[in-house]
């Protein structure tokens, strides 16, 4: 991750995130070891996935000690074993110990965000089909949870509501219809946002595209309801298809020429990558 | 959730968590709702399970508009189930939009864990043994998904690392052993602490009881050392059984008499619980 | 503006606004002014203008009391004239007193930019081609001053380096070329970003269109480059117009037909709009 | 900039500004340039003015990266020419992108104040009366604006409610009398603080001097006013002039022997000065 | 306390103090009290002295709970007796448990700083010299403990290092004399500043005197030097005598016609003052 | 101080309490001394007592500019002497002058407190009851009040109240029971806290040992009273006498063979220990 956005962006999270597991002191830590001594530690992988967020695991032990030293065997996308060794942490022992748990917390989600979007996106390969996230992602977690989906082989939709704009069914009620709804967003929004309606039939997408929506969502439709709103639309915007995707039936879409399909359970489902600090060992 | 803890402490979170979704304004909402509109939308389960998080859940509505009112048909903890309303939220209908994800983000996840935890805690009713949960919890979700927990019947193990003593082998070699480590951590922390320390056999289980040892962990043992070890113990400590507790393996442990099984599972791998606000109708 | 982008967004600039003028009390109100005094003072206009940030100025005052009652006679965007009564405040005398300077410092600004926004749009009148703002705005200023402009009859241009893409010559440099740099930024940013580039001759916009760019801007282009540029462009990407665009200038770019001018002295160079808070009286 | 003030009191601001235009990251830069690459860009400047806020300027990229590399050929209060080359900085690629607009959104405001202020003073040469600024500046850039007022050669007034004691007209009303307001302020306010008063006729600077007012603001008084008035004061108390202070009438004021003239326009007036950051080189 | 200076300034570090009592919850209240129960508490003194901060007190509760209800039965700055009910508090008895410590915490302090000063300002009655605080104020307490010296009847020497000026020997060597350093103050600070000079002997009042300082503090001097230097002086500049100043002593200075005696033990050494809650009881 | 609380705790706190003494700049500093020269100063103890703060008293000067250096002659926890060396602060004399009364308002206190501790534990010696503290400390302060008892030789009771459990006689009360309550708080607090028991008379001892109480406090009692209490008690809990322990009467409490005596006396009541910056120089 760019060190623009850990300066501006996750720094005030991860350190959020210190604060949440150290209110007063490290109890444990302070009573026994009431002096610096050098560490190192090593950081095991304990199962096959993607590695994400090698960068925000490092940030965590130098936002308590500058010093500390992180060494990668790996980087971030990189497809990991059960048994790698992935990193050495050397650094104030007490900082290795304090740090631990926090950081791995941050690393085991990415990485099982990582590792959950790349088998979903494999069964889109030989397609132009590409799999994307949603906002469906945990609160505080956005920055880390949309990074790790990109490192996983996802894309990325809109960031927040701010800067993409998706006009669904009570957008287009309250502003009376489909055209309606495109032209007010056309004029409100910055013009360097790309308009997308979210459509449940046929109708709807004619007349998205008679608005001249930049983007239609395909929403909860059947494979063949998809497949007739794509061929009327014919290229004159792009599509998303979006609803309860699974690894089952995601090979149907595949065959559909759907320009984007979008999965909250990317960020809301994946399980976790289990990975430890182990073989901590002070150093002379 | 009471509301000390949501001023002081979960406000905070979720206020974060708002502008993480809205940095400058909704920008599909604003360019086609100009006025307020009072609007009201229903919360509907979409799956079984333990519901937790409704004032959270709330929360996330009336810090954008005090006026917004939620009426709840169930209460944290009930079993609801698939297509139950689960309450009506009635306000502007900008703020019912603007909040709409960020309201389900917490929910789903809160209601998850929740659904986890009873469904695990059922597999030791009957014994004297009690669920617990660990750290291994989201960064900057701690406040959220212990108190899930606790809706799911599990208990709470310590809160961080300022609040509760747990004396690693790490912390044991660097004090020089079992005994000199529940030395100094009796001596440091503050008296109302419980000291906790981590054993992996039965040798270091009789130095922790010999050293006063409130609380024994029972690290990655099998059963049968489980056995042996709590029989050496015999009450002098209360005991915790940790390291990979599943649903398949948890049955073994329900017959040792272990007072406690931590599980990290309970925060990290709990699958969301699907939920959702339909039916969102303007009121004239 | 919105009460949500209220909450979310300005509320924390204007309270740190108010802190910059009161850092431990307004000591002359506090020396004279002891107790609670209702008193309510007029909003009167200095000088014709548009007038914006009403409810920037009132959230000043309600930030400090929220039982000040402000009323209010016109609107954002509504034209003003010299002497016109805009408001009349009512509250806490001493609340009216302390909040006058940052109510007015707010005011002043946003009112003088949609003053000057409307004044420079209105030279547009009659084409298609749309004034629009930049991130050339005041330091945390940002939200009010493109409000300003919004309300002014300007549009909006990205809102911050987050919510938009546009590759400038290093960007594309850094690519490797035009088209490197626009599928570089179609595989990395989200996909609902229109892509943006910045040409400067027309081999630039030749290999900006046929790289896919969605806007293209022409930079410092002279009237003629510009309409050579746009007749091959003919409708393939939009265009914006950019470079120390004035009134006197503006009437040359008017017949091109490009889609958007974007000004950066719409939010530098706008004077303020004299406004002030009179006839302050205190009730009995 | 003293880097005390700049830890303290900007340093918070010119991270909310970066983060105003970064709430994600810089997603045109980071599309283009993954990796790290040593570049230098010149700041020039692209008209004559008065420089100021150097160290700000410098402050937004290593707050970015401490390691980029700023080098200064001027310093602030300097007279610049169009085509100076002001200074050189130098630092990863993807720095120098991201934190430019930030960076000169203070530089070429603060320059543009320093500027029209050395502009102004320059009319007063040859007097003994001094120029001063007011608390009519952008919110949150007061620490920025004053300083720039006094790189350009003015005077700073009170810095804001709560370090200087101003009695208005409503001010002496509450307290029943001028007589009654000095004395008030004098009891209440920490005794370091010298008491002004703002008068508008001979009657009440009477009162003024007889209450031992240490200051007194002749309010929108005519030349004639306010030559009779400090006749009367006759060096009793220093005299502030205040009230529309243009180019155009500050001659008047010259002569009459006023010690300070405020002026407003000074920061809510100014035009920036511009300029730019230029040729953008990659380090090999 | 002033409802502004409480929004503005008291209110985040009132908060700051209930989340350092309250980091994720008060378990026990939680434990015994998991619904809301209305109940009421009284506010009882437990010794003599003058009482202040009661709205800080208040606000402690309503921070909690803007539901609560505090009567006051005495208002700050009054002489309260042992076994006084100084107020009742009606409330969520949740939060009057959760909040209690910490309203006593600000409570008993800041009347202790009232009660000290009070009876320190006594040994100065019949003389025009006033008592006035100093910066040795607690961290984080200055605009409690400062308003506190007030109510106990001190004055207020500048409230920090922003709005005084007090030029030191290390100074007066800087600026390579007590005129240099004099003459540099009033070029720089804003004009509405006394500039006060600190000396040890005759000659450097003399130097002070004569370089126009508005206050002089005769620092660590004897009697005889303070009447000396005051003789000298002769009303050209107010006076401040500071040093070590006890009860003791005190007595010593009112005879000598110095302007202000400032003394840090008013808020450094003032005892708290003993105040309890009692007799909460839950009402039906 | 652990650098990992400093950076997690005490940072903010620090950086708050320079804000509270520096809201612009340091005028007077800043008028005389414009740029950077290398200064030193000595920390010099102005009478005898136990040293305890030094890191935070260096934070001070490290937090305006890192690279201050500090020389300590002592540790926490030394006993020093009036005129004893203790430090060496070496720097931009800016930096010296600027942060002298923050980092002294720190160090006078916690020395105080350290002192004040040390003198009362000094009474206890020879037995094995141990001194402890309360949360009877000064808001926004306890995180260095508790470290400077442990400094003094006194131990911690709980640092808030989300990490300890202590029920009072109402939450007894809301319960139903002495015995209603420790079972409720066994239920829901964290498994890790103690759970203490606050008691009156002998019936509510018996009560609380029947429960299970892991700690009994006697509070307010008469020596007779404990020492019937603790014969009762028997070992079966640890005990804690609490209620105006004084220098006076705590030889009384030395006998009994309670477990634990608190004190917020140590916490709220500790005069200052006088401690001083001389000698400030320039360096050539």
């Amino acid at each position: 991750m760019n060190t623009i956005t850990m300066q501006l962006v996750a720094d005030q999270y991860i350190r959020m995130a210190l604060q949440e597991d150290i209110h007063s002191e490290d109890v444990t830590t302070n009573a026994v070891m009431p002096e610096y001594k050098l560490g190192e530690v090593n950081l095991i992988c304990k199962e096959d996935g993607v590695i994400a967020g090698l960068d925000i695991f490092a940030r965590v032990f130098t936002l308590l000690d500058p010093a500390t030293e992180i060494t990668f065997f790996v980087k971030d996308g990189d497809q990991v074993k059960n048994q790698d060794l992935l990193a050495v942490v050397k650094g104030d022992i007490r900082v290795l110990l304090s740090g631990e748990r926090t950081a791995l917390n941050y690393l085991q989600r990415m990485s099982g965000i990582a590792t959950y979007t790349r088998s979903v996106a494999a069964l889109l390969e030989g397609s132009h089909t590409r799999l994307v996230d949603t906002r469906k992602t945990t609160p505080c977690m956005r920055i880390f949870e949309k990074y790790a989906v990109k490192v996983g082989g996802g894309g990325n939709h809109r960031y927040n509501l701010s800067d993409g704009v998706l006009l669904k069914d009570n957008h287009i009620d309250a502003a009376g219809g489909v055209k309606e709804a495109v032209l007010a967003a056309k004029a409100y929004a910055p013009f360097v946002r790309k308009i997308e309606v979210e459509t449940e039939n046929l109708d709807m997408v004619k007349e998205a595209v008679e608005a001249g929506a930049d983007i239609i969502m395909l929403d909860n439709m059947t494979p063949d309801q998809m497949r007739e709103a794509i061929a009327y639309i014919d290229g004159r915007a792009e599509t998303e298809c979006s609803g309860n995707i699974t690894k089952e039936n995601i090979a149907l879409i595949k065959e559909l020429g759907v320009t984007y399909v979008s999965s909250g359970a990317l960020t809301h489902s994946a399980p976790i990558l289990d990975i430890s600090l182990k073989h901590l060992k002070v150093m002379d």
